[in-house]
């Protein structure tokens, strides 16, 4: 037996999410089904992230447990293989301890949030970014944003629906920049609330178009209610970029 | 009657070339059925560069007359409502002086090749990027493509159904550079030939993987001889990025 680490890329608006659902396919299920193909095994893969519905991954990481001897070049080409025509990908694939764990090892995630920024809707990046046509002021953005940096309670920026122990969560990093037409939000945290980029996202933006003021965000915080933030930013624009071990 | 400069952006995936074709649709017809629908009125849209099917656009420049008095945001706003669902979308519009002239005029065109380099195929930029899994060396690249920047015959870089006059052409700019798992090749002249930017792009990864030395695309140059250079690099990866006026 041993246990695979491997990295993942995939396109969300193809799956439900990452987690196994009732009503459409899901990351997980497309990946173990790969793997029973190529292994006949029923395994169960652990994501560092499960991402939502509609959620991107450019760095996505899940472990299993596998019986079948193999080097980490054929696992990835088999799943590769064996995943297609759906829009998931092994990117690497590493064997690693038993006690390596995909989820509760991870010592740090980190998502990028794209806005484009313009008139015109995508369409190079249709399905790949938030279309936001306002102007946004990523500054204003940028600023706002220092002042939710550190440990603090998110409850304000915490989906009704979300299932952890403790609202309180260290924010590490969270920078806004003009990318050309897109506006980037780069997020980093040890692990993060149901939807908390995406209210974030969605919080700064009205800061960014001139409906709230930069100290906003930072109130909001503060009154640890749901409804004192901003509205949550659509899945389209969040990538899952990389995971920290 | 007033002259239209748009700007437009494109999925080259998503038809047959800019240029109107018998076998499908272009991105000429499907502007230029915009306008019809939009004022009523057969127009003829001259482009800066009259890109191959596949080939994509982020700021394509073509130009119109119209007799419909109109503005600059009703021209974009009402050619991309009526160029839906294709794949392409006027980025912005402008009134011009009836002697502009988006093909003769153009200064400077500005070319984007991108190439994915790693073992996994694309999943996010899937018919985004060509996917080259031999690790290429963009220094490399990026040397031997200094030998091909100024007035040469470009004769070795021409499809054989280039229909300039001349193969001589300034080469303004060709540097190449590794961006993550990418790399990219930006390109810029006044014109070029019919494929020049994939021949270059062909040729350049012969050198990227190691088969062709350094200096062999010099040489390939001065052989004045199509067979002498590399093969036509896919039209997925190539980008029409800017015209300058």
């Amino acid at each position: 037996m041993t246990r695979w680490k491997i990295t993942i890329e995939y396109d969300g608006g193809g799956f439900v999410g990452w987690q196994r659902q009732e009503n459409g396919l899901s990351v997980q299920q497309t990946l173990e089904q790969a793997v029973r193909r190529f292994a006949r095994e029923d395994v169960s893969l652990i994501a560092a992230g499960r991402t939502d519905s509609g959620v991107h991954a450019l760095g996505q990481v899940a472990h299993f447990d596998m019986e079948r001897q193999t080097d980490a070049a054929t696992v990835r080409d088999a799943l590769n293989y064996h995943c297609r025509p759906h829009p998931v990908a092994v990117l690497s694939a590493e064997a690693v301890d038993a006690d390596f764990h995909a989820r509760f090892a991870a010592k740090s995630r980190h998502y990028l949030y794209r806005i484009l920024n313009r008139h015109t809707p995508p369409i190079l990046d249709a399905g790949r970014v938030w279309h936001v046509t306002a102007r946004l002021d990523a500054a204003a953005m940028h600023e706002a944003a220092q002042a939710l940096i550190g440990k603090h309670d998110f409850s304000s920026f915490r989906a009704a629906a979300c299932q952890a122990d403790s609202p309180v969560k260290t924010l590490d990093a969270l920078d806004v920049a003009r990318v050309g037409a897109e506006i980037h939000l780069t997020v980093s945290a040890r692990s993060f609330l149901h939807n908390q980029v995406r209210i974030l996202t969605g919080t700064l933006k009205l800061v960014g178009e001139g409906k709230w003021d930069r100290d906003d965000p930072r109130r909001a915080l503060e009154a640890r209610d749901r409804t004192a933030a901003g509205p949550t930013a659509p899945a389209v624009g969040l990538y899952l970029t990389q995971v920290g071990y």
